[in-house]
């Protein structure tokens, strides 16, 4: 090994850190499920020809391809193209419309910066195949859902716009063809970072006013009154009304109508979520994007869903201080007094590990009494249990409460009541 | 996308196939956790330096590596390379000994065979830093565990050896040099493959004398009489103890002079597991590697541990017709009876999840009660709940069991009470 290093842009994460992982993940894929979403497992290589020539050259500069003998192959860069491919080979069987989630590393060979990495976990659901309004609604639902779960109640906000209400108001602006009209959305998408004059600053006198007034707050119906623009609004307003329905309070959401969202493909609600306070642009987003899976040659069937990034999760978390609570069973070390009381410490860890707590064994028995408990306390175990001449004579064995540092003798299995 | 096929030697997982996948990865990672093992999660991505030179030519033949401009990077061949990585850059820091499990797919470009894929799921579990017998009795200790715990008790053997026995008695045989002796254990672990004669045919006839007296059970402790062959045996006779110890019945466990395990970088006790009637080689193996982590440019340190095969695992599962029982909630259908009983079912569904129900709203309410009904049986859904005139009137709702097809009117709270 020339370096130690990892590859640029990844990381390992150890002890505690994987378990918050590991937790926050099994929080969101509970809620995938209890709204009747099934889980698909796609691989991290794909080939070539599936991965490319999809969201346009942008993305396509950040895929990681294989190396000869393996050059058809590259990884993942999202969860969208695998889901086309499979759905592409499955559609006859599976039942329609198909609710599925993935859970899963994605990679993209970006300039690694502060919170965005190479490798990065996403967590998507999507529905296949149905055009109702119902399926968007749920976006906002689970949204809601996974974020109070992560203990981030009261302090995160799901904006809502629908492509439709941005295109009918683009148009009463006076842009007619779709280039402008995505100049005039990105400009939209990026007001919250680089402020609203550099981001308006070509795209005209009318749009900067619009933009100005939407910005100040007065209602978008006083200024878009078009018949489309009308229509569509009332799209939303319908949305919003089946979003509280589902349990999400007002609160928790709001319309936006500068919401744009980068991604050209999304053709109806959008959806963004921002936690307070955070720092970060946004944790989850999603919309409707009907045409998408056909240009990624799946079938062609309409599409909505969203996705979590995992470490921008975990980024909010750990900045608002919020620790979700996981349970942690009493952890036990297990000391060993010396080679000739290795067979009861040896029982009493096999024992201790039967009653359903978790024990490990010191391992050197050739160690003193205070380098094994200083090796307990490193390890943040709670308890540390001793076996010497007076305990084996006794038949009891002596535990030392590590936050405390009181002991006390007593039966292995009183002890392990005790900690039930 | 030009075709939807799969990465050659890759393929994708869903529904019930991703549950039982996740529900087999979950009761391993909490036997390692319960021996006090600490996750460790490296990425996919590694730098080709790292992955390089280790482990001959034979595993860098079988390496992803990354197309230009990444040609850095490849992807991980196993969980050990990253593990020896980690710890050359965390030593200082880690409680020592280090013990670690890691959980996830590893890479290797092999030609597809049944049951052999190129993307598959390693579970590992090592100890850095102890030369403990202790911490090899662990091997079989959690293996025991792991398999009972999966169903399989009864079913497996979990075979030992150790490489200070096979030294000694190799060279009691006459074998000296390190090629002559690699050669020999070769034959050795080849033997079940493609039986004793094809084998040993090139290793001279006490070789394949005492060969043949060993697979006809021959005590070794008469084959092999030199004070290093006793010695070895003596500590083999001690391990066994040990295991015995902590809990692992006898008839799990078994002394299998034979087993060599192909890896040449063991340097003690080695362990192999079996299942009967499986059709499959091993479903795990391991041992100790005193000198591969820092062979791999870690810490030079002994080490010690085991992996286990997730798809092997589920091969054997499946062979065996064994059906672990990972709980399932009650899945329910909430159906639209058409448009304006729309709301009424989003509230019911919301009330339902809110109790802890996995609960799927259909999404069309065009469709047909008779068109709802059959795709909740597709998904095999336990029950589904109808709401239209006369259920909205009295304020209840119906429940059809889609097993018994028995169906009920009733009140919303008491449907809830009646699934928990």
């Amino acid at each position: 090994m020339k370096s130690a290093s990892n590859f640029k842009g990844t990381r390992d994460y150890s002890g505690t850190e994987v378990r918050l992982r590991d937790f926050v993940i099994s929080e969101i894929r509970s809620v995938f499920e209890s709204f009747g979403f099934e889980p698909l497992e796609t691989p991290v290589l794909e080939l070539k020809s599936t991965l490319t020539g999809k969201y346009g050259e942008e993305a396509e500069n950040l895929l990681f391809y294989l190396d000869r003998p393996f050059n058809k192959g590259g990884l993942r860069y999202d969860h969208t193209v695998p889901l086309a491919r499979f759905a592409a080979s499955k559609w006859n069987e599976l039942p329609k419309p198909y609710k599925r989630y993935s859970l899963g590393p994605v990679f993209r060979g970006e300039n690694p910066q502060a919170g965005r990495l190479r490798q990065f976990v996403q967590c998507d659901f999507d529905t296949l195949g149905s055009t109702s309004p119902l399926v968007d609604a749920e976006i906002a639902a689970i949204t809601n859902n996974v974020l109070n779960n992560l203990g981030l109640a009261g302090k995160f906000e799901i904006q809502v716009n629908d492509r439709c209400f941005l295109d009918a108001a683009l148009n009463e602006i006076g842009f007619k063809d779709k280039k402008e009209k995505d100049k005039a959305l990105r400009a939209w998408d990026k007001i919250e970072k680089i402020g609203t004059k550099e981001a308006t600053k070509s795209l005209g006198k009318e749009f900067q006013k619009i933009t100005a007034e939407m910005i100040s707050g007065t209602e978008v119906s006083d200024l878009f009154t078009s018949k489309n623009s009308k229509e569509s609004l009332q799209k939303i307003t319908d949305l919003l009304d089946l979003i509280n329905d589902m349990g999400v309070p007002d609160k928790n959401i709001r319309f936006n109508p500068l919401l744009a969202r980068g991604l050209s493909y999304y053709t109806g609600p959008i959806f963004e979520t921002v936690v307070k306070d955070s720092e970060i642009g946004s944790i989850s987003g999603g919309g409707r994007y009907d045409k998408l899976i056909s240009d990624l040659g799946g079938p062609d069937v309409p599409a909505s869903g969203s996705s979590f990034g995992v470490e921008r999760l975990l980024f909010v978390l750990e900045k608002l201080e919020i620790r979700p609570k996981f349970e942690y069973s009493q952890r036990i070390l297990v000391t060993i007094f010396g080679e000739e009381f290795m067979k009861d410490s040896v029982k009493t860890a096999d024992y201790l590990r039967e009653k359903g707590l978790i024990v490990e064994l010191y391992s050197d028995y050739s160690d003193n009494i205070s380098k094994q408990l200083k090796y307990a306390n490193k390890k943040k175990f709670d308890y540390a249990v001793i076996i010497g001449e007076e305990e084996k004579a006794n038949g009891k064995i002596t535990a030392k409460n590590l936050k405390s540092s009181e002991q006390q003798q007593l039966a292995i299995e009183d002890f392990s009541k005790l900690l039930k």
